[in-house]
């Protein structure tokens, strides 16, 4: 399984993904479950993917193969991260109806993935879409600024409860961090290491990435803090009295 | 979309489920989606259901008919909860065969339910069994001393950090609608009132339970309490030094 999570926030963008499984490679940017690509100055469009390997990776490898003038993935010359979405959620219909053609042996499988779009492309501010395994896509707004896909909901509290549009990245970094770490607490299928990548509106460029693993030092201060400052928490509030 | 948690514990059970839908009403002792059966001094019977109204509905109907001499169901009278396990995975598995005998009709329908059942039969533990839709089930043990059903994940977190098999029945009640709190934020389809049940273990009895409403002042000392020490948490930790 998977997770990823994406906040489309005043400041930016914040961009994490759990590794667990890879999704391939990409020779343009590419970490586990997140590919970035990236045309400095002009565009940026990150993808995150959860589902069906075959799927993700068939979409990831035509979006890399198709190619414009200047080498870069024709994906980069879109004039809005709109068009991006509509470019992805087609490829993802057209490999599906691909590999599904075949009929009887296709049964019982799920061919689904989905994927996290978010970017910026010069003259628009920053965008970020959900788009689902039938192709169609959401957009985020500032009263709904973060798309999960994959294990999300365990992790869905703690940002409910802290992240808003206004939200500074640090915090936000911060959140899906905690968000991460109470996934993968209750969820045997989440792992780390963590890819995160955060996005500051306005750059045209990714210049800060993080992969964050198990020793950590920020990271385990948030594993412990977290969980030293629930328990307190807990402790503090009185039991009921109707519990004898 | 339903949410109910049971724990079997040291001193006894903390039983617990929303009311958003309701899944009929119990001559015996039922409220909401949780019915209690029970024979004072030598058996008590809780269940909590989540899935198809209709399979559920038909499963608890079926068990209330079949009374004994007594005129109390059948079901009491059982030599040990597992056999109390045994009865109602058959009886799902039943309904499920006979509402799923017309064919095509049932196409896309999901007539699955699950089953929290948990409770004490004279002479034995308490214990807290599993039903799957396919009729088998799982028991818990002092290592995994609690099982969910419905929209489970949300609440996960919260009992895994603070709930082991010695906690006490009344700092689980606490932790019960912590968790019901975070699932409810989080979730539309899970609302309140929430049904609760205490169960000391030896009394054979269920005499605590309660409806907790919106107005209930400790659930709002819950929610407000915990939402503000998350908060108050969330703000002492530091953020990362990487996040520029």
């Amino acid at each position: 399984m998977t997770y990823c999570v994406a906040l489309n926030l005043a400041e930016g963008l914040v961009l994490a993904s759990d590794t667990r499984t890879n999704a391939g490679v990409d020779h343009i940017a590419t970490f586990g479950k997140m590919t970035v690509l990236e045309k400095p100055g002009q565009a940026v469009i990150v993808l995150m993917s959860a589902g069906n390997l075959g799927t993700t990776q068939s979409v990831l490898s035509l979006l890399r193969q198709r190619v414009g003038d200047d080498g870069l993935p024709e994906i980069l010359q879109v004039p809005s991260l709109y068009e991006a979405a509509v470019k992805v959620g087609s490829l993802l219909r057209e490999v599906i109806a691909r590999d599904t053609a075949g009929g009887p042996q296709a049964s019982g499988v799920d061919f689904g993935s989905s994927f996290l779009l978010a970017g910026q492309i010069a003259g628009e501010q920053t965008r970020l879409f959900h788009i689902y395994p039938q192709g169609n896509f959401i957009e985020s707004t500032p009263d709904t600024p973060y798309f999960q896909i994959g294990e999300a909901k365990y992790g869905k509290p703690i940002i409910d409860r802290v992240v808003n549009h206004g939200t500074s990245l640090r915090e936000a970094a911060k959140c899906v961090l905690i968000s991460f770490d109470s996934t993968i607490r209750s969820n045997l299928s989440v792992g780390l290491p963590i890819d995160l990548a955060l996005y500051r509106a306005g750059t045209l460029r990714v210049d800060n990435r993080q992969r964050i693993t198990e020793s950590d030092p920020y990271y385990q201060m948030i594993h412990q803090g977290w969980s030293q400052g629930l328990r307190d928490t807990f402790a503090r509030l009185a039991d009921p009295d109707w519990a004898h």
